[in-house]
């Protein structure tokens, strides 16, 4: 940790989902300055209704950010049409070294106009979405395409925060921080995936994002 | 989700780790009431230096909680000395269906004397620490014994969450929501528990834990 602090700016807005945002967060914050952006400094307020601090407004950011990362989350369809959020992410880009998303994350950053051309991934049950950005979606945990760097679904966010940290500080500091938080999962049944779950359970996730935006509009 | 909500209550305290917080909130809060807990409703800040909005304060908790739970975090050695908290623990603890931890948060419920004669885990480096309050470490990610349910480090968190909804709701809930969380983690490095990882790094995360009470009562 002889190397100056990332300089990492992370997205908040109403409606996204904490374990996006605080994997990430985890896996690089010991190597980082860490700023939490919004229009204000009031908590805003996650999809499961709990709250996080902002620590910087969107016209108080610093100059140049190492990595500029963006959460997904239930509330990912208001966050597409908010102007002075995506006029926010445009001008942060132009001077960010690595532009990055988790989940659906990566539809705001393609709202953006920010992934036209890329290799990306984001959650499973959104990846044709993606298409519609003029991205390529790929099938895999963590996509690196040129200085686009994005993660697939919600708990996709730990191993992508390792991902970045590798490449930026090191294997050693991300083998460091994986051992640090006992990355060594064992999930409790074989359906973390679409290929590997039950149809009629797919299909039910399918049917939670699929009323998305429909929510959104009614909330 | 024809079933009553759960109720869960989550403690909160400064320098408390986000990821053991918001690993099992992730996994919990679509079956549940989740309230956070502490002394006022002013945010608290995290290990990370980032802060989350508690939703409850200590004296105004729901009658019966169906989960009480504690994160770990840099903050553990000051939230172990704290008298107020630890009240609350034990008063909590005699209304709760389950009484639960991930991380050094089961060292928070040893020093209020809930887990004495029960076996429980803990973040790697601190397994030996259980011992001082009657506790008997068992080296697995999630360990039930009675309605003492404790998840090892950080990461664990998810793990422990998902295992505890699926004691509660079922499997099927267990299952949707790992789903929906695309839980089919891929970590990029073999090196997420001390036995895998290289003994100096190992040695590297030992001295950090090590430090911290220190850290603490310098702070």
């Amino acid at each position: 940790m002889s190397q100056e602090p990332l300089e990492v700016g992370m997205l908040l807005y109403p409606g996204f989902t904490l374990l996006d945002l605080v994997g990430p967060l985890t896996a690089l914050w010991m190597h980082s300055n860490i700023y939490l952006f919004w229009k204000t400094l009031e908590p805003v307020i996650s999809d499961s209704g709990k709250a996080m601090v902002p620590t910087a407004t969107l016209a108080k950011r610093p100059a140049k950010l190492d990595v500029l990362f963006v959460p997904g989350g239930f509330g990912t369809p208001a966050a597409m049409e908010d102007a002075e959020l995506i006029a926010f992410l445009r001008d942060a880009a132009r001077q960010s070294v690595y532009i990055t998303s988790v989940c659906s994350g990566s539809l705001i950053l393609g709202a953006a106009g920010l992934l036209n051309g890329y290799q990306a991934t984001t959650h499973w049950a959104a990846h044709e979405q993606l298409k519609s950005f003029g991205a390529v979606p790929v099938k895999a945990r963590v996509v690196a395409d040129r200085n686009r760097i994005t993660g697939g679904g919600v708990t996709a966010g730990i191993d992508f925060g390792l991902a970045v940290l590798a490449k930026l500080r090191g294997v050693g500091e991300a083998q460091f921080v994986q051992l640090a938080m006992e990355y060594d999962p064992q999930p409790p049944f074989d359906c973390g995936s679409p290929e590997e779950a039950a149809p009629a359970i797919v299909q039910r996730v399918r049917e939670m994002i699929a009323r998305l935006p429909d929510a959104q509009t009614a909330g």
